[in-house]
């Protein structure tokens, strides 16, 4: 049972590669930062990163990203003045294991020193309780007598991609108290980590060496004894609400705060948090132990990475894993992350679009600056703290010339802004909370409209509008008009704005009205209402039901990715931009059409669905990690089944397997995929549960596939709360005594409802068994 | 004086550069064919060849080019058994002359063989009375006795760069006359030599070698006596006329009747059709007697390659020289060296619509094919006989990767069409001819202005159209939107749908109404009229007057060309299509805003065209030979009059020069450039001459540069003939006697009246004396 808790490694291989994936597989993170899964001797050569949600910084003409901040966590050892390390002495055992149930990792290494046995672990969290908090508590035995040293404290040696981000940084100790703090070069943003230690054993004295602010601990150990201290660090910046006044003191305080608490009560709050959180969104699968754990690991870390509360944050495309990507936030957040968070706890799901509601004007500036300047939002490709995009117009290196290339994923990319309304939109309908339309999310919704009408163009001829000139989600092929997902998108938010503006004029008519004088919109209502009318969708070949992914894509050449894969020069060229080799043929990267037909699954037929599921799958290369769980879950739509789960299982271990590739060129590209752990979610719950949120009521038409024995989740609709628990025999709900009315189900067409506290079961019909649809 | 009329090489020099070079520079033309500048015993690794005119054919996936016919004017020499070439024998002395004034090449060697001097001499010209017939005059003489062995007959060995494209190829004598036909692989036409000789010396055998049709004639040559023969060839295929019935049986008639007129009479016949040419077009120029010889060659070069009178066909971008560009017609036809036949030679102008007009199904199929498809006539990037389009999407080859390139050309170059359409429109003005309207003329511009309509997007937002995703003449950018010259040529071309639908509809009324019927066109003739009215075109900036090229123009990184060379890491790479080093940059490939201020140069004010001219001059490459002319015209209209000049060097030079590159990787590129010499004559006519063709008059705004202190062309208006003679103190105009009527100038703002015969001269005002307008 534990086993399906927790991640193990069972042995340390020094070697920079695994270093690197165990950095990623074992990381920690509170939504405040991250602490990739480095041990606590660990320094930037094996890329310790606490990484900053929100706090960026850019030196020179180099990507902006993330600030890391210097690291609370360090503690290294000495035996009888020889340095103690993973790297450099040698092993006899190691373990390090990530729990899942609790966020806590922890690690065991014995040492062989001049011939001595030295026992080092340590466990660690970052406390889902108190945000800017760490807490660790390390041990160390011997077999034999020795003097043993302890340096521990703020090492402010930090690994970054494109830094150093910290200037003036100072290293002070006061009181008891280490304290580092900096500010950022470019916004001027202070950034301050305290430290506080508990320890009752040895004297202690203060080591201030150029980058290290150390306290180093000697005492004569006695054999077999166990010495244990505890320490506290914490990282605040001036954007914390309590850390306006003074990041410094806050931190001061923090840390000996949670030290007066101790570290068991520091450790029970934190736990507390997490048993909330599982028992909200824990999913559980029977038939395949390994499928289980992966899952649960994909909603681990989702559920890390969560913004704080009040923050107006989001999630990066690698999470708190790095600096990797930028730290910026891409379309994953809202079409990936996002129905996760949606369906078990929306209190997060609503932090993520307060984020794009605080980076409006942003996203304003964007469309006012492209291309012959839009008006409305047009949301960044990479959005960072502000909403200006992070992206650059020569975004990839080219091995083969050494040159930059221009890619279009800044300007082209469009249907970020269509995401986002589609998101806000979601929200209030699984939801039913109009809160945040009121707050930003109609303004929102309104602005990308309004880009969208700027940005299309009128066919007269075809008596019809068409967006032109996009890149849609298979980046190989940039620059192409009426490309089917883009076009969706579109449309579907015209048809939220309009729908957005009919629900407010009639339930908050007042509100309504303010909007519109203030964004001056009135006249372009009945165009939003006409747009999506006549906006042109390419729709399914009457003969053979495939969508042609944008004009011209069925005269390009045929290939495959494997033929494409022999073609190639150099090992890391990439396959799109001007000239790559995917670009004159039908091979695309990622899910297109299929994600559209996921996304927009209600508006198209199983036939339509399985004739582009089975023309687009054979030439998708999937070169990025958003394209599995589109082909998962419509596969699990069509009753593809067998196929459901292969890609399945190619989403929900991304991660725990780390085999992705994390170097392209001399660029760092490791880190997390919370997107693809999404997928894994939605796999799960929409594809195999077969979960789809009405207006009034709740869809379920579960298929099993053969691996699959049970299948049991938690959702959240307009604010109850279920279970839902399906095996081939039945499909049983049962509604939280708390909810406040019942809910309406429909469940393989079978409607009941569920009143408080109730459970109901619906039996499979004999034609139902979801093998075979 | 006749140093102005004649081109000449003083010694031979025996590298492969030289002798492709001197075979451009010394070529002979007629329109039926083209015959390189190589000596009589070359063959096809000296790149012989006879280019025909409008026969085209393919050998697998290679280029389409047209057809080099077997080589009727081969002769080789040995003296006692020892061969004598300019390849392998010492020579003494060498000169060989192009005489401009009719079009005779002739070539005098002495050489050194076994310490004896021979002298072999030859002079040859492709018939400008009968176009397939080409006749030589060979003489030899030597210093002593000597047994002489001449072969002269049909040389098989072909020079092609994508062949070989005659098949079947029977080599035989009929009587007298040695006889070579053959059929083209692709469509199976069929190609017929014939070759008569008139000699009267020797004894002569038939020698059948595999590729070579000979007669060989011995003798004993007696020490300083003249031995001359002649040759007569002639090339017919089945597309001819004459040809249909039997090219082979036309062949032997032209020779034989040739042979029977004899040398004196064939050269004179020739030389009289030379008279007339040069009389109605020759441009003296006091001053600068190279730039004279410069200029007067660029004329040569389009009087020998205008199309054959009733051949609908047209001159290609390396016009007769050889297969380069695979003998297609660009744009380079209507826009720069149709002015010239315009205004000079209007029955040669007519043939070259002719040949837009033949190819109109071709147009219409390129535009149904094209993107997602099109209405109207899409011509051809690169046209051949049927108008469909030989340019491929990938026609450059990247010496980096030795991968083809995506380009634009083909599908993005729409201004093509207006092009035409604008050419048409001029010859009706300019002539006053309106039956090549009826002849399919109005067609034409009805099918394009379909086209563009069709092509067209309306913005709602901004109540215009606008032509997107196009390159312009700058082709360094690609699919850019709203390429100011683009979308005026579009704009030009509804202008001209709708004038040419007044007028037609008032003076040819019945024939109107069927052609409307015809095309089904009626309901879209109100659109063309709208579009005239809201299609978008640039307009200069209100606070520096400059035109930005396309949307986004002027954010593009600033470059100098030199700059981007000095970037370059293959001297071959392409600076454009997809990730070319000018692709980020304001460097541009070759005029474009420059080059619509020109053709549109009523339209637009001389602050703006300074301003345009000043800004674009230092990013422009003129990687086009293109470039230079339009550059020089907008100098010219501006008062830059020594920039006019430096350019009008530039364009009256390059294939005298010949300092053009010819070698791209493997290909090659060398060959005639047709356009810079309609450029020459655009720049001294339109340029310092100042001849702009109205309605109903002719406007002359002379401005003579420093170098040049007389100018005198002909010219034609409405059907009448003038001479123009400018010099500073004044204009003098004497119009033809045979002239039907008066001719309204406006001479510098003084109108006046030039009735048949008469001679009027207007005197220069002091501030007009063209230095500094």
């Amino acid at each position: 049972m534990s086993a399906l808790w927790q991640v193990t490694a069972g042995h340390f291989s020094n070697d920079r590669e695994s270093i690197m994936r165990n950095g990623n597989v074992f990381q920690l993170a509170n939504g405040y930062m991250g602490f990739r899964g480095t041990l606590d001797e660990f320094g930037p050569g094996e890329l310790v990163g606490i990484t900053l949600a929100g706090i960026f910084d850019r030196v020179g003409d180099a990507w902006r990203e993330p600030v890391n901040a210097p690291n609370g966590g360090f503690t290294s050892v000495s035996l009888d003045s020889q340095e103690i390390s993973a790297l450099s002495t040698p092993i006899k055992t190691h373990r390090q294991t990530l729990h899942l149930r609790n966020a806590v990792f922890e690690r065991e290494t014995e040492y062989v020193s001049n011939g001595r046995t030295i026992r080092v672990r340590s466990e660690r969290f970052l406390s889902a309780h108190v945000p800017n908090l760490g807490v660790i508590r390390y041990t160390v035995s011997c077999d034999s007598t020795a003097r043993v040293r302890v340096s521990t404290g703020i090492d402010c040696n930090i690994w970054d991609l494109n830094g150093p981000h910290l200037c003036k940084m100072l290293l002070e100790k006061r009181d008891a108290t280490l304290l580092v703090h900096a500010i950022t070069g470019e916004a001027g943003r202070v950034v301050a980590v305290a430290e506080a230690l508990e320890c009752g054993f040895g004297t202690e004295t203060h080591e201030l060496l150029p980058k290290k602010n150390l306290r180093v601990i000697e005492w004569d150990a006695e054999a077999g004894k166990t010495y244990t201290f505890h320490k506290y660090f914490a990282v605040f910046t001036d954007q914390d609400p309590d850390g306006r006044a003074s990041p410094m003191e806050a931190a001061i305080r923090c840390v000996n705060e949670a030290k007066a608490r101790g570290y068991e009560r520091c450790l029970r709050e934190h736990g507390a948090e997490w048993d909330r959180k599982w028992d909200g969104c824990d999913v559980v699968i029977k038939g395949d132990d390994e499928a289980q754990l992966a899952l649960r690991y994909s909603i681990f870390q989702l559920l890390m990475v969560a913004p704080v509360k009040g923050s107006a944050n989001s999630i990066p495309a690698r999470a708190l894993s790095g600096q990797v990507y930028k730290g910026a936030i891409f379309w994953d957040t809202e079409m990936f992350m996002f129905p996760f968070f949606l369906h078990t706890c929306p209190d997060k799901a609503v932090e993520l679009l307060r984020y794009r509601i605080r980076t409006l004007d942003g996203a304003r500036r964007k469309a006012r600056s492209e291309g012959a300047g839009y008006r409305g939002a047009f949301y960044a490709w990479e959005s960072q703290e502000t909403g200006d995009d992070a992206c650059t117009y020569f975004n990839i290196g080219d091995p083969l010339t050494g040159r930059d290339l221009r890619t279009y994923f800044r300007d082209k990319q469009v249907h970020i802004s269509g995401d986002v309304a589609i998101a806000i939109w979601e929200y209030f309908k699984v939801t039913g909370d109009d809160s945040l339309l009121l707050e930003g999310g109609a303004e929102v919704i309104l602005e990308c409209a309004r880009f969208y009408f700027s940005y299309a163009y009128f066919k007269r001829d075809k008596n019809r509008y068409e967006i032109l000139d996009v890149v849609g989600p298979d980046e190989y092929h940039e620059r192409v008009n009426n490309n089917a997902f883009t076009s969706m998108v579109a449309r579907a938010t015209f048809e939220i704005a309009n729908a957005a503006a009919s629900y407010l004029g009639e339930n908050h008519a007042a509100a309504f009205k303010a909007l519109v004088a203030k964004l001056d919109i009135a006249a372009e209502l009945p165009l939003f209402r006409e747009a999506a009318e006549l906006l042109f969708v390419p729709q399914p070949d009457p003969e053979t039901q495939v969508i042609e992914q944008f004009d011209g894509y069925f005269k390009l050449q045929e290939a495959t990715p494997g033929e494409l894969k022999a073609r190639m020069i150099h090992p890391n060229e990439y396959l799109g931009a001007g000239q790559g080799l995917a670009v004159p043929t039908r091979v695309i990267k990622q899910a297109d059409v299929v994600m559209m037909l996921n996304l927009f699954k209600a508006r198209y037929s199983t036939e339509v669905k399985r004739a582009n599921w089975e023309y687009y799958e054979p030439r998708t290369e999937h070169g990025s990690s958003l394209s599995a769980c589109a082909y998962a879950m419509v596969a699990a739509d069509i009753g593809k089944l067998d196929w459901a789960w292969q890609y399945f299982l190619k989403t929900a271990r991304i991660d725990l397997e780390a085999k992705y590739k994390v170097w392209v060129g001399t660029v760092f590209m490791g880190g997390s995929h919370p997107a693809a752990n999404g997928g894994a979610w939605m796999t799960a719950v929409f594809g195999f549960g077969g979960l789809q949120a009405a207006p009034d009521h709740v869809v379920l038409n579960p298929r099993l596939c053969a691996k699959l024995s049970r299948l049991e989740f938690k959702m959240v609709y307009k604010g109850n709360r279920f279970r839902v628990r399906i095996s081939r025999p039945e499909v049983e709900i049962t509604a939280d005594p708390s909810n406040t009315g019942k809910c309406k189900f429909l469940v393989r067409g079978d409607p009941i409802e569920c009143g408080p506290g109730e459970t109901c079961v619906v039996k499979a019909r004999l034609d139902q068994a979801g093998e075979k649809p």
